[in-house]
């Protein structure tokens, strides 16, 4: 694969920035790869491990002579670390992101955008629950959908050069409104991870009454909850926060549904219950047919309970 | 590992029978495994692929002589069931369930127990998305915690002796009062069930609005939501109705926490998020210690996204 950037900068060094390094490695996507942390630790480790050709100590020597910064930072500081950075961009250059939220990123960030620089809004729907510059790893975007979101008068061939990127680091690339993919996340990301956030909140507070067994017996769909309630606070905090109308819309349709089944079951209203279990179940399967999933038992990984 | 009992009676034919038939035969942990299943579909293919030394078609002969006979029906039949059986078991026998209440089970099954046969309740805490007679496998137990929860009065050799046959299917076994397990398996399971399914249903009838996308772009959280929502109705719909009083105490407590992470998002007010979800996080330490899940990247399975 030819090189589609001679030099990329990359803003932040966590899980998604690390592993666009190893994946643009991998097929040699950018001449050279350079990087930028806010905290000290972080470059040291970054350096340590041989993350990013160069880890530079200041923000703006990152991006000086950059063809590509992707801000790889917490949607809520976005606009400030554009702010930071637009004095020293190179004419030319593109900017993009990889933040949860696409309205907000790009209201914050597009009125600091200097003349001769486009700015291109992205989202790799790509993760895992783990966090910081040593989570990252090639694979994590193989075959995994990213979401452009062009502004308006977004130069075409900047939009298609981004595209050939993300398809090197493994992606399928889609374009969307910024308003739309802030409502299908809602749906498919920021409402489940808030739900299982609270469940697992309210797990916690009854460990006493349960003397730890809550832990113990959590194989029951608690623990795949846990793992989606593990993942960076900082990081939601901030989607919630930067995506809260569509959040608090789908949390209150959730709510009202929910409040439905409870007085179904109250009211031992069984075919209530045994239809809306039915309907669930053929979301499941069009999602196994639309390839997000395998159809592959999970009966838990690891070894499961330990030997009493 | 020596027979346990010589004559085993499986009633009902699905996931958890199919499991327990093929782990007792890993280990041949009984002389002989018989079956009987309501649906003439269920013993057809179970005859079909092996499924028990002998099906019956009438559930009578399939409890005479046995000298364990395992309930494997969903909750809300499990007393009627017992009703249908009492006058062919053996005198000398242990009859239990698989269910995933207790104390209702308890109170439907033991009016109609004949003297001289036991009644010890269990739990298998085990299970996959999938279920119906081909959905077993003999690993299912294998590390997986087994609840016994005997009644006033059970004698100890039997429940020594059930045990006993728990865990040479793999199990570790523990005992539980009735009332104890319908609180942690509220937490633990029940209440992330109803969970799950709510919020599938919410994403299902947002399918209109989002043309799709909920589905073609669910990997972010959802589709775990989605596996867990894709058990057998049946089932859970009796869970639901038979674990009442502590499903809608949980559920109710889930509703206040939500409310005030809602509330918390709406105010803008990000320390509340983040002390929150660094909370959370805690939790699954706490369940990767327990050895309950491993600290294992979780990306999603299976080759992901299809080609756009």
């Amino acid at each position: 694969m030819a090189q589609v950037y001679e030099r990329v900068a990359l803003i932040g060094l966590g899980l998604i920035a690390s592993s666009i390094f190893w994946a643009s490695k991998r097929r040699d996507l950018a001449g050279e790869i350079v990087g930028y942390a806010r905290s000290a630790e972080t470059r040291e480790t970054a350096r340590e491990i041989g993350l990013c050709d160069v880890v530079y100590d200041d923000i703006n020597e990152a991006v000086r002579d950059a063809d590509l910064v992707i801000l790889c930072v917490p949607v809520g500081v976005m606009g400030q670390v554009m702010e930071q950075i637009a004095g020293s961009l190179k004419q030319g250059a593109t900017v993009t992101d990889v933040g949860s939220v696409k309205r907000d990123v790009i209201d914050n960030v597009t009125p600091h955008l200097p003349k001769g620089v486009e700015f291109i809004a992205g989202h790799p729907l790509a993760g895992t629950e783990h966090s910081g510059p040593r989570s990252g790893f090639a694979e994590l975007f193989d075959n995994r959908w990213c979401l452009l979101v062009p502004i308006e008068g977004s130069d075409p061939d900047a939009i298609a050069r981004l595209r050939g990127f993300w398809e090197g680091l493994g992606s399928n690339v889609e374009e969307m409104d910024a308003d739309h993919h802030d409502l299908v996340l809602a749906v498919t990301s920021h409402a489940p991870h808030l739900i299982a956030y609270t469940m697992v909140g309210v797990a916690d507070d009854l460990r006493r009454v349960t003397d730890g067994e809550v832990i113990k017996y959590s194989a029951g769909g608690f623990r795949d909850f846990t793992r989606i309630a593990a993942s960076d606070p900082t990081m939601w905090r901030d989607v919630f926060l930067s995506n809260k109308d569509a959040t608090l819309e789908i949390l209150g349709r959730f709510t009202e549904e929910l409040f439905a089944l409870q007085r179904a079951i109250r009211q031992g209203d069984g075919d209530h219950l045994f239809d809306y279990f039915t309907r669930t179940r053929e979301v499941r399967r069009s999602i196994i047919e639309a390839g997000q999933d395998t159809d592959e038992p999970d009966f838990g990984r690891g070894s499961g309970g330990t030997k009493s």
